[in-house]
């Protein structure tokens, strides 16, 4: 696999850290990764990564999960539309390349994940998640600008006050997931790359 | 006490969420909330906010005191100052009473927490600890920049690749809380202004 | 076609012009558009957009095909690296998803592609190459500060003034297409998304 | 004094000048400088480093009092309220510590000097201080962008020409004094710390 | 001439290329070279540059005669005034030279020239004119954000969509120019300078 | 006069306010003022806008005059060249005219004034210049990033601590005035414009 992609570093991360082998991991962690395994095809490498400390990667996986999977009046697909713009704002590559796939696996649509990825403006959106990803990205440029009028917005477009709790973690979110990604340099896995064109 | 403070909106956040009384909290989470109660005097608006939904709770409870509390390469007078100055990048105002307020407390030097908040490149500080800020403040500000040069300038200060995770863990985990606070508007306790100035 | 990619709007471009049937076009640019069709199996759009007026198509080939085409100290492959870093720092979605497919189809690396577009200082690339990146980069989004030492650094990197000239030239010149693009909100033909993967 | 704040720099400035002692200098500043004494408990540090000069020093007492103590539409907290919000924006350690203060002292309201430093936009403010404190704070970080369209939000707000003359001049005055004070890297007097917390 | 402007480099540009004698030069060139002589008593440096390759001097001669020469809804004054504007945003000493000389002949307004180099928002224009350069402005510093609203306000402004065409491709091109200029120090024909003031 | 510059608006500023006739100024302004119709052969707008308030007059003319006028390590053309350098990074168009002329007259060179309202950089300038004129654009676009990088090379490029406190507050003066000006739209005298071309 990595020879088809010469120019992506091979390495998980810039860091040197000691990551233990799977077969080592607590039962739970063993698991879950197995569950990833199983359902992805292979293991994400951000979760590789936390691997050297099981209580940094339960904490992870549990807000990761909370936040992208749990019960919300965002779709799946909108909380991975959300992912993408942040990350195409911050430009992580980590981040683009993972949850791009998710944007096409999600949506059916290709062309949405290049989009998001190069410049969510020029897509065609419902009026809905324009505004949801306007906030998302001046969230992330503007961080102190936000403020009633963006939130009014969020409202005149149909949101509700939990709405907007879920559009600002998420966001939140991947501003915190993008900038450990790339500080660190951490490599997204090579499957992401020609699945779902 | 919100007598004193006029000019600071009197909300727990803009959200209108409803969140449920302390005693109708499951026993973990009432039990966590007594602590906070004895060990500062108070419980932070923050966990206010977040105990309408439990599982958000505890998955922000786990992630925060991972990184802040854990054993580290870092002290946590570091990891607050680094709270601060990304706090103040992103100018939250929330993270920069909360936080300053911690820094003039571990530091013991008030000036110290004015200095993080004001701008961190006029203190006087060990040159360790300005690589670290430095770092931090980069990854706040042009998430998109920081490579190779930026993780060797703080192996040159001594930092090794664990301490590295480490900072570019809680420098992103601000870039998170910041521009959640903002989002929804989160206010800070009273308690905070005064305190170990 | 157009079912499988509903994000990506389906007009030429957001502007109403009297675009002549292909049968219509001067025996010149009849050839030029059938080759077009030979080569690539489509004709791209920006040429179909340009061809209300045959003078303006006839010298916007005339550029296009002297600077990415003729003989030069930078490979085909180069010109096209440095067109997908100077459409993203500038965001534009048509050049992005054209160029982007064209440096997949040169390179033979889909990750290549991603990467320039995604963010082009995360990819392992020879000295030479990173540094015309970064010189394309820098004359996109700092045009007023490129100078002497921004020369010394091509020159240091084995480039030769000749070379120098057709690196500033096509950033240049993509630094028009890209405003062109976005100005007019031109669409790239959906060929070329899933090509190259 | 100094030993509690050890993060902040111990010089007047970066700057090596000849400065006289208090008792050599002419009359009218001598003068001036006891009744400092006597109001405030100390003599400002920026008055002491101007001391070096007497016409420079005359000059900048003349327009500082001019500014901030004439009679004018501003209530004197209105003015020490623009100043802060300069300051915060240019990031000046020294004026934000001083005028902080001021603020402090002149509204009884601590977080109110606070908000200012950490981000004004999140403060409970009355509509005319909000508009005088977006016009100041524009003026300073996109002053070439400033126009009728600002002018008009003022006089909405209720401002007569002559007030935003006023806003004008106090707003300029701190880009003034905030890009002198950084770049002699000024420390502001220790007094300031712990005053009217 | 040369002696009166020490401040402004002596070279054609920053590149050490091999210019031939304007005798060596292919009929056709060397005709439209003359007819430079004739118009504009100089042969404008940007031409003298590129003659060192036929094909890229023919390349540019025919894009910027059909741009800014051919039949068009703005005047060649409007054109010459986006000339200016974006040149000045991109900070280009030559084409703010020779542009602006352009302006201040075209116009017969000197300090017209002044006002679009310094700050074009403090020109007095019709509204008309004003819309185009705000239009030519954005797509200048913040292409990315460019998109319907910004077209509607031209065609509110009196536009059509052929207009639209050609605002956008003249500020393109000179986004194009202004960089090709700065990237290789291309400097301006000193008669410039004082002509038409 | 004012049928020469039809593009520059009319009014002294934006503000009405109340401005005597000169015959009824207080007597040493009048007397200033004649001075300034010997010397200059007209009276700066920027003193007739001043004249509402003698107070604020003369504070204003104290502060230049020291400034620009008094003995200094810096030449009078030098600070008139930091004068247009920070000028034309906050795009002030009264300051632009006005100094860029004083800086034609004094220079010699009118490429000179041309060159440092349109990039600085571009300017073939002696060393100690470039270094001068480096610190006061960086004090006026990033004032928050002076440090002592910055004042060791200004060091390097011979200049004592006495100058560097001159190149400061004449740059920092200029951040005032380009404010104040655009703020309330004052207009440069038309006798500029044409003056040592």
């Amino acid at each position: 696999m990595t020879k088809r992609y010469p120019s992506q570093p091979r390495h998980l991360s810039a860091l040197d850290l000691d990551i233990p082998p799977r077969s080592k991991l607590e039962p739970d962690l063993r698991k879950y990764f197995e569950v990833c395994d199983e359902r992805l095809g292979f293991l994400p490498n951000v979760l590789a990564a936390y691997s050297f400390d099981p209580v940094k990667l339960r904490a992870f996986i549990g807000m990761y999960n909370e936040l992208m999977l749990a019960e919300s009046g965002l779709s799946k697909l909108e909380r991975e539309m959300i992912a993408v713009v942040v990350s195409s704002a911050n430009r992580c590559y980590y981040c683009q390349v993972a949850h791009g796939q998710a944007v096409r696996e999600l949506s059916g649509d290709p062309a949405l994940g290049e989009l998001l990825v190069m410049n969510y403006r020029a897509a065609k959106l419902p009026k809905r998640q324009r505004a949801m990803l306007d906030f998302a990205h001046r969230m992330t440029v503007s961080p102190d600008e936000v403020g009633d009028a963006d939130r009014a917005k969020l409202r005149k477009a149909g949101f509700g006050d939990r709405d907007i709790w879920d559009i600002a973690a998420v966001a939140s979110f991947f501003n915190m997931t993008n900038r450990f990604a790339t500080a660190i340099d951490m490599m997204p896995n090579p499957e992401y790359h020609a699945a779902d064109r």
